[in-house]
């Protein structure tokens, strides 16, 4: 592979495109982006070595798709139709089913791998792109069968090459589960965030007594809604059911400090600590 | 000052025993707690020079009280009895309300400070001790006038000493403001563990599946259930409020999905990104 074409030069396009330069710098890494200016600042920074067009995908090897999810969607079977027969496309949304089924008959789908770098953080745009971002973490692949052998096995090779585990899963139990350990913490925590502020936004001072646990908590209410929105649109069905369990839970923790039944909220919390076994292995 | 007796040595009293030594290497940190296995533990860990008990206090020149806060309310009475008429009190309890109210008439009550020292981390016990956790973080000191004033500027010159900023409040704004902004991101954080695990426990491999982004949002329900059960009893009333609007926030979120009002959806999102300007000062 030498061609590498990054549509969308953010946090992830970025932060991979930084990645496969250092491993292989004989990669020539262009950019694409609706925004002159994204391609410019990605070209300052040197993420990218050269702008490119959709037009140019005709000389790909490698197209990586990192942007909304809804645009994904539209632009995806422009794409396929665009690269050579031996390209590969991917993507990196957080929603694989509505990606999965855009070009499902298309006559070009084995030259597409559906996607999901478990990886980021809660800034966006070419200057939040950073080195070893994708270190130790997972990659989610759906419908590997669909793509062809050779082309699955570059993908493999170069998202392994950069420190990732590869995880094989379908596209509609990937929408489900990461409902629960995605989606649903950027809801949490964008509706704490906006709760203190509705109560405490003329009094500044209050801040002051905001320590690292809310911080912590509330850190994924800065995410970009640009990107946020059309991945609860696309997974509407399985986040809104996440949502009721969590308000359910949440309303029975009140009924229970109503009742004042402190000996329920201590096992309720007893019991929630098991995540201390969980996240041992999250970085 | 000389002799520290602090009672309580788990994550906050054993790392103000560690930051005061660094500071003053001439006092005595002598530790006092119900399990002997904590005392030597802390012992062993060199959080304390001594091991002592309650009676030991009519030796005390400063004691901290870093216990859960029903214990700290039952004991400080006791305490305020056994101390010299020289020797100062200070606590720091995440609830400041109980607390004065249960020394407000003591013959001592002069020789008490009512402190919040906005810092910690999600684990406890003397192992979870650590150098430097109080440095930039804020303390919230209650009902200062209530006491003697050499007292006041012995705690505040030890306090600051160790890189704290000081900021006063009432024990009633105190208790509202900081079930904002600490008590209620414990709940969101427990809740949102429990809703996960009871959908994923029995699908281990799951768990590849989350980020980062998970273990921020959830990290705070590896909190201690015996310390943040009493805190919740004590702060029931500004507690349940903060718990109303929350899931009136997010059952909103829900009502606009179902909805497919997804443009309202972006837009809550965007006026929440203003999070981003509130946490800056937060370390």
């Amino acid at each position: 592979m030498k061609n590498i074409y990054i549509i969308g030069v953010g946090l992830i396009g970025g932060s991979l495109a930084i990645d496969i330069k250092k491993k292989h710098p004989e990669m020539v890494i262009h950019g694409i982006s609706r925004k002159e200016a994204t391609l410019d600042e990605a070209l300052a920074l040197g993420l990218i070595d050269r702008k490119a067009t959709l037009d140019d995908l005709i000389h790909a090897d490698l197209v990586i798709i990192s942007i909304p999810v809804d645009a994904t969607v539209k632009l995806l079977p422009t794409i396929l139709d665009k690269i050579p027969d031996t390209g590969l496309v991917v993507d990196a949304g957080s929603t694989k089913e509505a990606i999965c089924k855009a070009v499902e008959n298309h006559p070009k789908r084995r030259n597409f791998l559906a996607m999901h770098p478990i990886a980021g953080t809660e800034h966006s745009g070419p200057s939040a792109a950073i080195g070893g971002l994708f270190e130790g973490k997972t990659n989610i692949v759906c419908e590997v069968e669909k793509t062809t052998f050779k082309l699955q096995e570059k993908a493999l090779e170069l998202f392994t090459g950069i420190g990732m585990r590869i995880r094989y899963m379908n596209p509609v139990a990937h929408d489900k589960h990461i409902a629960y350990v995605s989606h649903l913490s950027h809801i949490s925590s964008f509706m704490l965030g906006k709760t203190v502020i509705e109560k405490e936004k003329n009094e500044r001072d209050i801040f002051d007594m905001a320590g690292s646990g809310f911080a912590s908590t509330v850190r994924l209410a800065k995410s970009s809604p640009e990107m946020w929105t059309p991945i609860f649109k696309q997974n509407k069905e399985n986040v809104i059911e996440t949502l009721e369990e969590y308000i359910d839970n949440l309303t029975q923790f009140k009924e229970l400090m109503k009742a004042d039944d402190f000996d329920a909220i201590f096992n309720e919390m007893k019991d929630t600590n098991y995540i201390k076994e969980i996240l041992k292995g999250i970085k």
